[in-house]
């Protein structure tokens, strides 16, 4: 398969959130034009994005909601369930595991994982607190197919290796530091600090 | 100013990361190499992304830790401190008022705004919970830099509006829909389930 761009990708999901959104109150077809508004892009682009998978919609007529949407969750990797640990049971931790949003899209939280003994046993909305000791043979033995890691800086690259060699493939990092991972896993990394240096470099510098 | 693309700012905050976390160390000089070995990218990489704001180390000397964390922390426009609130005192918009990693890097949380009068006048950490409607009178009055966005879906665009008719020109979204604001106003969105999206995109399509 050709290699996609991040950014496409991106506008992928947007446009899946929006029919997602319109097929929820009724709507049956929309337009390419109504995907680039949405998106903040133009309808060639929107053709552009959906023809590197196939052949969507009808000229004149515009795309079958139900359609379009089952094809991008398709291609997203959505038609599946997918299993999400959360390693750090801190204040984002515990954020991202009360967070609703993630089950609507089929991503199910299926433990959130600390060192803390007072925390271990414990829940944080519904999802149980595990024991860090125990992520590799639960890695092993097929339980999480994602983690989203919100540990502290010191301590990720120290999780990172643990959980590639116990086989995951799939990291979302909230740690602010550079994580190293091998070729064949996927890492992403949100990074708070950096959004708003984005954001104080664009003040800063706008007017100059 | 050369408009600068968004991977060489986010290329400046891994850096100026790193500076700060050696410096703190004691560590007065280093390398385009050990910057790029951070960064992901490569010494030329490095000494491009610099070059656009001046010209910074010494052929076979390297960069001088404290001088190029200076430089960085300037343009990155972190040389003042930013006054930030929170509009949304949820899971995330609590988590993100406690976190501790702002303050390190000059940014100082100034409220956190919510609707709901049980929480209004508690306090989430040091942050006081202000009522919503006093946003667009506080933003006026010049409390605040930049505001983050951690409300439901469905009322973010009415926030946005009413504070960007305040005034501000920065905005970190955290809720999970696409935002409008005008062209003067600097917008970034973190979306957690398009972040699990671009991971799960690439573990469906890899193999094929």
């Amino acid at each position: 398969m050709k290699r996609i761009a991040e950014s496409t990708v991106r506008r992928l999901s947007i446009y899946l959130g929006f029919l997602e959104e319109i097929g929820a109150e009724g709507v049956l077809t929309t337009s390419s034009d109504d995907l680039a508004r949405l998106g903040g892009t133009t309808s060639a682009q929107v053709r552009k994005d959906l023809s590197f998978f196939g052949s969507f919609g009808k000229r004149g007529l515009g795309y079958s909601v139900p359609e379009l949407s089952s094809h991008l969750r398709e291609i997203l990797g959505l038609a599946r369930k997918w299993h999400i640990c959360i390693v750090g049971a801190g204040n984002i931790g515990c954020a991202l595991a009360r967070y609703a949003g993630f089950a609507e899209r089929g991503f199910m939280i299926t433990g959130i994982y600390d060192s803390d003994p007072d925390r271990i046993g414990g829940r944080v909305g519904r999802v149980l607190v595990r024991d860090s000791a125990s992520l590799e043979a639960d890695i092993a033995a097929g339980e999480h197919d994602i983690v989203v890691l919100t540990v502290p800086p010191e301590n990720a690259q120290d999780i990172v290796d643990r959980i590639v060699g116990a086989g995951i493939k799939a990291i979302l990092s909230f740690a602010a530091t550079q994580l190293a991972v091998p070729a064949d896993v996927e890492l992403r990394t949100v990074n708070m600090a950096m959004e708003l240096e984005a954001l104080t470099f664009a003040l800063t510098n706008r007017d100059r």
